[in-house]
């Protein structure tokens, strides 16, 4: 209940009498719980002077306990107004809050007018920046999980590797990549799997679909697993078959660009920064504009969080933080290429969890 | 472009200047286009007198026209002010909006902040329930999707009855399931895919994992397709072997209990009498502390959506709407049974859209 605390000395420090966190993400994070209530309501309450509930739909009220959260819980039924119930609690402990947080990224206006309804006298303030900032930093306890996660992320383009054969589909390999990752344990994907073939290569957001894979391509995986609640997110591309000069040349420069920003890794360097020490390789290799996106994303329990890596993010890193970084070239007349890891910020450098080789890997 | 104009028909008749839409499943609703943008922004901008837009990631520009979209397309950037290139293309469109509508059930509380910001003498009104009103009632374009989405999922279950055997895992017939799926053209499920089987059948939300198949199992098939952007939901229970009078008992209570509620269907039953119709069957039988959950939910761009088919609901189904009917009982020390099918409120009864066989379907 570290995280917990660190909330309700937020509170104290800042005279916030309540806050109440609803994004799933967070929840889980302070609670160890984890559920998409779709439109229900799943709540978090923390407060500066009395003891924290969690608010749940009645039938995952047994979850929330089975995942070790030890303060009070209050279910709820659909025919239920939850947040009467809520407002019933908060009375029952005795609080009367002038001033309530809420993620004001995640809470939609209508939920907000309500609670501004129940508490008209109320002042609202976003907790949002300070959940950010205790989730940028992971703490031993994460970076368990996230090197777990990573370890599986390799093994499943090790499979996906290991599958690549003459005719064989995008499909195919990708189902035998989830279905060994489920044999593993793994409920979840931390999104789509991606295995794309050939010119498919070229588009940064393509759909995996009944391609045949040949001779002569490049085979893109793009995946990664949630592990404890914790996700990876790795890229790597492969030959079927020797590449032409002009797909390794491309290769290659990807590979000098993803390299040159892991180098770069450490306290006190600026998101920006590392994006442009990726994109200047490309630039200059002449491929500028075919590298589309930005560097990277912050990786955690969402696979999308902060900090993002992009040109124009100031934000100085930190010991702790995790992202990814992922350069890419996609070349409609040639392929695409994409190399990515999963990098956390160290004292004096970076630990890469994503192991997979980055040498061209030539299959078959 | 017909939805598109319900809207600034709605726009022009209570005198609101301008409508930004969010979510993703209206914006497909409205556009044709599907995405997750993620924390990005993508939104349909509607006005009363003015030309419609998009604004989309860059990336996502030509997706957007792809799709179908005929109207003014922006892309944005991750270094952009995405909201400022919003105003600057309302600027330029000559609307100085006064009055303004938003999704106040998707648009969180710091962009609701930010537009009041950019617009601080405008008023905000919610959108929702004219969307949800649109949503609610299907045209024949949608059904035609919702019933090959069905068809699709009864096919599933039928792949699901086939892998069954001794000694298979659940996951090994669910990653069949998909893989045929895939096979068909079918991009995403509607939600993670259930096989549970023995025990494991008497947890509504339970998750399918390693254990192996035995004869005397009940097995639980609860899976849904896209197609085209619309979402099909069926379970059916199969025993695997001869089963037990208790087990047999359960079985018919359910489909008794589900048959009822879809013989009652018509224009002008209330959504709370539905639930009752089944609730009543599976109390008088003596198990009604074992159906825990409401009736059903509707169904269609999003796999849960309205009208909810609750005990409280008042709500008279008309012609058009479309929904769920899963009335279940889990009995811990028996089994779990649960029968889904999608339903289609018609002039004069109800269109089932699942056909998969509700007889108990005896395996092996």
């Amino acid at each position: 209940m570290d995280k917990l605390n660190e909330v309700t000395n937020y509170l104290k420090e800042n005279g916030i009498d309540a806050a109440f966190i609803t994004t799933p993400d967070n929840v889980f994070y302070l609670s160890g719980f984890m559920s998409d209530p779709h439109e229900r309501l799943l709540a978090v309450a923390v407060f500066k002077d009395a003891e924290p509930f969690i608010i749940a739909p009645k039938m995952e009220v047994p979850d929330v306990k089975a995942a070790g959260w030890t303060g009070g819980v209050i279910g709820h039924e659909d025919t239920d107004d939850a947040w009467e119930i809520v407002a019933n609690a908060v009375k029952e402990r005795d609080v009367h809050p002038a001033s309530i947080a809420v993620e004001k990224v995640h809470m939609n206006v209508e939920r907000f007018e309500r609670l501004s309804t129940l508490y008209p006298e109320a002042s609202f303030t976003g907790l949002d920046d300070k959940l950010n900032a205790m989730r940028n930093i992971k703490g031993e306890d994460e970076l368990e999980k996230l090197r777990k996660a990573a370890e599986l992320a390799d093994y499943a383009v090790e499979v996906g590797c290991r599958e690549i054969a003459e005719g064989k589909t995008e499909l195919e390999i990708l189902m035998a990549i989830e279905f060994e990752m489920k044999k593993k344990g793994v409920s979840h994907m931390s999104f789509d799997t991606m295995v794309l073939s050939g010119p498919k290569t070229a588009s940064p957001h393509g759909n995996p679909g009944t391609r045949k894979i040949q001779k002569g391509d490049f085979v893109l995986f793009d995946l990664g697993v949630v592990w404890e609640g914790y996700c990876s997110d790795i890229t790597r591309t492969v030959s079927f078959g020797e590449p032409t000069d002009k797909q390794r040349e491309i290769y290659e420069t990807v590979r000098r660009a993803e390299q040159a920003a892991v180098d770069a890794v450490k306290p006190g360097i600026r998101a920006m920064d590392l994006d442009k020490t990726a994109r200047d390789v490309i630039t200059e290799a002449g491929y500028g504009q075919y590298f589309t996106h930005r560097l990277g994303h912050g990786l955690g329990i969402s696979v999308h969080e902060f900090p993002s890596i992009h040109g124009a993010n100031e934000i100085e890193l930190q010991e702790g933080m995790v992202f990814t970084i992922e350069p890419g070239i996609y070349h409609p007349d040639v392929t695409g290429v994409r190399i990515e890891d999963d990098v956390v910020v160290t004292a004096d450098g970076v630990e890469v969890l994503t192991k997979f080789p980055k040498e061209l890997q030539i299959i078959g």
